[in-house]
């Protein structure tokens, strides 16, 4: 091979500082999700094609990624993580508890042509309740939700909340033979993205009639039953009140809505919302035979992580290592072990530098690495039972004894 | 949909126990992954079909998942780790540090016939130390293995070592045109799984002159001066001497190691090695143009987890939550959720029973699920201000403040 081989256009590698930052968020979200009793679930990357292409219709095979496997089975890579899970429960369903409560963080393949932003592998990060159409279970997954994003360290998540089932009702008599109300409440979704001029322009292109007045109806909607009591849940939860509101142009865009949907924004953050997702008590059974109400949300895990490093949340110090044990000599190995060791049973997080070279050369690695401190054991070090423990960020250096080290680093 | 879909064959669901047995074994493979300064790598699950079959020869094809995308690229399923990274390697050269030390958990694709205990998608787990020969590197690889190992809680992992280069020069006169010294290695490799009377059967079946000789040359061989300083180093880390030893029969299949190879044994786990690896210095050069010396080992992830599930390793109590609080009637549900909130704020695992429902049912509900605690808020609790915890495994009930629950719980 003379040119370096490349990964496929629209692939990532995560290299070690953008993985730690990654897997920083991943374990901040995972917590609050135990913390809430949510349990985890695998599943396999390949499904079965008609699975996977069973729910996006005619659409679906530019989207997912299928194909045939060396046995003629017609297979795919997993599109998301519900239909997946709906198999789970369908399948599973005498094992399962009563109400699972799961989540899943699992990278999911789009065939799409990637963009700016949009790849053909990325992590989501779901959390769902199944069994249930307790308004309960609503404010459960909203208020997990909260707690997750300012356990990942954002002060002022807020979740923006509204109901399919009032968009529904607000909007079926602007509906007709050109337009559905999902079409209408599709192209509403965009109001976050475009003015509202445009909005309306799309509408009327669409066959709507009087559509501004239909936006007209849709801003002056009020919380149904329902999202009222699942507002009133939630502030039994501690969220303060500022960080949760009804916003009626909330639409989100997929079909499958049932009542209460949501988005997660972090102000600041203007790339768009970070999440979101509501109830939908017809999926699982439109995609597995088994009728199970359910309620979740997924994290857009990418847009996540990017909002978490702009806050500046994430140490990005940059380093698994907390210091460098520096290698002066082979005479020296057993002194420098020792340190090694001694380092890492603290449970200190330590590299050897494997190879003799100069000490101003293993100095500049560390450097490089991000590593904050150097431990060096040389002749003097040695003669004195000493070490030199260099800290890169303002130079300092000072002879310490190995009790000290540890207590330093620790 | 008449029957429940499945999941395709030779693929696996992790339910949630299972699930979380998992996440135990990585985590604490993680844990001294990081202490010992290995940094996180994630690549894609598609690579160019190329470069994965390059590495495989001929056989490749029945073994890599390989498909043509929508825009007619040859593409595929990962097969294992060192492929990916060995692109990695050449792709970053100059962002990568010198030593690149680095461990991956990800899951590979095998397109072969799925047998007992082997699956078309598993996890692995590798660690490797990229761009240098020191013997230093090998012991560590060495090292944070055996800590790994013992950091999931095994008493008594065993590192059983070798030398490739010993293996070579004892057979290379053993050597002619119908079998090559790497062909004997891989017979020789499985003298774990067959007698010596097989092994020796295949030797001469493959037309192998003096087999039982070739095999007693093996059986007498020394480490050479590479190994003995790696068993020398290896001492200062404090490995116990009865947890690491030379074995001239362990070979390891693979052709590509030049240096030291090794296995990880678990006593009484009988079903084989739990990982292994060994230096590859050519390796990385051969599939990615790059001239990189590696030394590295992969967990065998299945294998450990059944282990460690085996020897008792891992607490399979078997919920997220440690309490269900129960719902006994909407009119005390201001009370019960501030119970649930104050179990979370103290970092308390809760789940909700998110319906009204008779108190036996939600018992068994929790019982069913393995949470080990039930806290009921019925009518005498709201007036007392009081809850009533009950411990499902000796079925004792006392009634408690909320301090006490707090108290009792964490």
């Amino acid at each position: 091979m003379n040119k370096a081989p490349q990964a496929l256009k629209g692939f990532r590698d995560f290299l070690p500082s953008e993985k730690r930052q990654r897997e920083f968020v991943a374990r901040k979200i995972r917590e609050t999700f135990e913390l809430f009793g949510f349990e985890p679930l695998e599943t396999p990357t390949l499904e079965y094609a008609e699975l996977l292409l069973g729910k996006y219709g005619k659409e679906a095979d530019k989207l997912v990624y299928t194909f045939e496997d060396k046995g003629g089975r017609k297979i795919g890579l997993r599109y998301d993580q519900t239909v997946p899970t709906a198999r789970v429960l369908a399948q599973y369903q005498n094992e399962l508890p009563k109400f699972f409560r799961r989540y899943q963080i699992q990278n999911v393949f789009r065939a799409e042509k990637p963009q700016k932003g949009r790849f053909r592998e990325f992590a989501q990060c779901d959390i769902d309740i199944f069994g249930t159409q307790s308004e309960i279970a609503d404010a459960e997954i909203l208020a997990a939700t909260y707690f997750a994003y300012k356990n990942v360290g954002f002060k002022n998540p807020r979740l923006v909340m509204n109901s399919r089932k009032v968009l529904f009702d607000a909007l079926k008599d602007y509906e007709n033979d050109k337009v559905s109300v999902n079409s209408i409440i599709q192209t509403i979704d965009k109001l976050d993205k475009k003015s509202e001029d445009e909005v309306l322009k799309e509408l009327e292109s669409k066959g709507v009639e009087r559509a501004s007045e239909a936006l007209g109806v849709i801003k002056n909607s009020k919380p149904d039953k329902n999202l009222q009591n699942i507002l009133d849940i939630l502030e039994k939860y501690g969220i303060p009140k500022e960080d949760y509101d009804f916003n009626p142009l909330i639409a989100r865009g997929l079909d499958y809505y049932t009542g209460m949907i949501f988005e997660v924004r972090i102000p600041g953050y203007d790339t768009g919302s970070v999440g979101g997702g509501g109830r939908y008590d017809n999926l699982i059974k439109d995609l597995s035979g088994v009728d199970i109400p359910a309620v979740g949300m997924a994290f857009g895990f990418d847009r996540t992580v990017e909002a978490a490093v702009e806050a500046g949340l994430i140490d990005e110090s940059g380093s698994a290592a907390t210091v460098l044990v520096t290698l002066f000599s082979e005479e020296y190995l057993t002194d420098t072990l020792g340190v090694l060791r001694a380092l890492r049973e603290k449970n200190i997080s330590a590299e050897i530098y494997p190879e003799v070279d100069k000490i101003g050369k293993q100095i500049k690695y560390a450097d490089k690495k991000g590593i904050p401190f150097v431990a060096i054991i040389g002749e003097e070090e040695v003669k004195q039972s000493k070490i030199t423990l260099k800290e890169l960020a303002s130079g300092e250096s000072k002879l310490v004894s190995k009790e000290q080290l540890l207590t330093i680093l620790r």
